[in-house]
């Protein structure tokens, strides 16, 4: 029988460290505490190898950077692994711009991720696929997204989350495909980032199983969504931005449970 | 026959780069989405001029600054020049310190700027006229505000928009004279820059014709708050900086036209 | 007859200026804006000492660090001493890491503050108490609250406010015990933060009796969270979030005095 991973958040509130960007910084921290989890949002070189001591996971999101950020990034990473606790890579906009993918690279040349999170036009860039993206939104593409979330995996050793209207999951060899959500993410900023710090969340209350922790974060925060733009006229991204927040709290795991649809392929 | 701005905004989801302060960063992200457009938060000198390539406007707000910012600022408006998209300038609190007044004539020296949104005590600085201000906030003079939008548009070959009570936006010659809006409008952080960024989205779809762009995105978002505190009461400015939100995603350009009180003069 | 402080704050709109973390920026402006007061957020070493002399208090936060916003910390701590202004310290997460803890006691060794706010966790490492404190959010421990709320009073000749489910004020002789508030408040973020922020508003308005001005902050603080935490579910934390901006905006002195529960001990 599988974890009841909210249940052990709430009882556990591990500490999440995430150094974001200036954008979703604020949301990110609202939503690890809806979940039940300890959020610390910090990026100064001299403090990283101490938070990585306290954290339970760290979650990197490139949305914002400077060479700063990167320096500590890089060691904030790095303890990370010597600690042991789980790593989170949420390449924003990584097919936009030479230095996001110089960045990119070299993050995943230095650190070991348990899990990349990223929209099919990120994850395609890092699978080493032609996509067409735009910015740090999700392009559109001829090529299977099952398929890349395959790619990723298996090329960088983790956990690959593809977001989009559906999830892909793989571990490199099974794909889990969650067909949860709501039209309503994309049209908020962090929805995608504030997913990175919900699996860095998941991930710390079950590090043996990473597929599964993985797999249970998209559902439950996809189950979230769905149920918070239930409430809603199609256009009120305001309020879904709020109530999306509501709804990570009040969640729990029968409800997600009760919600899911997904299907396990592979293996 | 005018354009559909709104309409046309929502087609083509035009990216609308944005160096913007640490305050007001998420909330224009999620107005840009609101309204259709796309938009890309970014100040790493390393990437400035790759985005240029990718966006269709820029917009630089100088809310909270640094040097490493500022040279950023340069290099991405210098870079937008070259592309020939338009470029917008929010000169949030010139008045208040000698390190903003030093950055906006560095900034309005090398880069060629489409549109100058700000309040009157910001636009009066930029006039040369003397007027109260204190800190970010508009102050209060004497001077006629319909001439200082006149004087900066004459000043710097550009659009100027006067935000306030009533919205003044000039192209030199024609004054163009709003009285839609709210008074919660600055009783919320952002909503100012935000208009910023949303001049950027209209610019970005009739580059042509830019009095016409900028006093319709000055109308549409007027409207847009309009209709959003009447849902309301007078005090609720919580509420009234998520409705604003879901009012610029409700909104089209039929609704901005019922709704419009504008009259040119001049010309 | 004590001054009627909101009154006082929204006649006189006191420019409140903040060097604050990355993300609270926006709801600290956002909540000063609510209760009537006029934030100002730049930490720009270039402007610090001209904002100083605008300004009418000074919040200082470490949320988020980096060494160039110590050094304008320090500039601006030491410009608004010699203007005779109030400054407030917020220790956020002082007890993580040795590099918090060592700009802290920087701070506090350069700069002359008026009050310092901060959990339980934070404020005994201030008054050099073992306490169990992780990340950011509140440990627990056995010690009594309000002698360390007496003891960073007396050892930083300051007003210390200790914040939780019931807050200790002191002047190091005095202790205000309120029990307004809701469970609310720590599970969003930036709720303490703002908290200091209020703090700076109220101090501005009434530097003469800074303990006085500190406990009327906190029990208005607290009594906004009350009534907006009343409106809704147990854990409608997104709703609350905006909701306690609501709250700011419709207080006023009366109602504070009417929910008010405090109590004041020795002096």
């Amino acid at each position: 029988m599988q974890l009841h991973y909210i249940e052990k958040i709430r009882q556990t509130n591990p500490l999440i460290h995430n150094i974001t960007n200036i954008v979703v910084a604020n949301y990110v921290a609202n939503g690890l505490l809806a979940l039940g989890a300890s959020p610390i949002m910090a990026d100064a070189v001299e403090e990283m190898e101490e938070l990585a001591k306290l954290s339970s996971a760290l979650v990197l999101n490139i949305g914002t950077l400077d060479s700063v950020k990167v320096a500590s990034m890089l060691i904030a990473g790095k303890a990370a692994n010597q600690q042991g606790i789980p790593v989170v890579l949420d390449p924003v906009g990584v097919g936009a711009t030479t230095y996001r993918k110089q960045v990119v690279a070299e993050l995943l040349q230095q650190v070991k991720f348990s899990a990349i999170r990223g929209n099919a036009g990120e994850m395609a860039q890092l699978a080493g696929i032609d996509w067409q993206a735009k910015g740090v939104d999700a392009g559109s593409g001829a090529e299977d997204v099952a398929l890349i979330a395959q790619m990723v995996a298996q090329r960088y050793q983790c956990i690959a989350a593809v977001s989009g209207a559906t999830d892909y999951i793989s571990d490199g060899q099974q794909v889990a495909k969650i067909t949860n959500g709501t039209a309503m993410f994309p049209k908020i900023t962090g929805s995608g980032c504030l997913l990175g710090a919900v699996l860095g969340a998941f991930l710390a209350v079950d590090q043996q199983n990473p597929f599964q922790a993985v797999t249970q974060a998209c559902i439950s925060y996809a189950v979230a969504g769905e149920i918070a733009a239930k409430a809603l006229q199609p256009n009120q991204y305001g309020h879904f931005y709020l109530g999306l927040l509501d709804s990570l709290a009040q969640l729990d795991d029968q409800k997600v449970a009760e919600y899911a649809q997904v299907e396990v392929i592979g293996g």
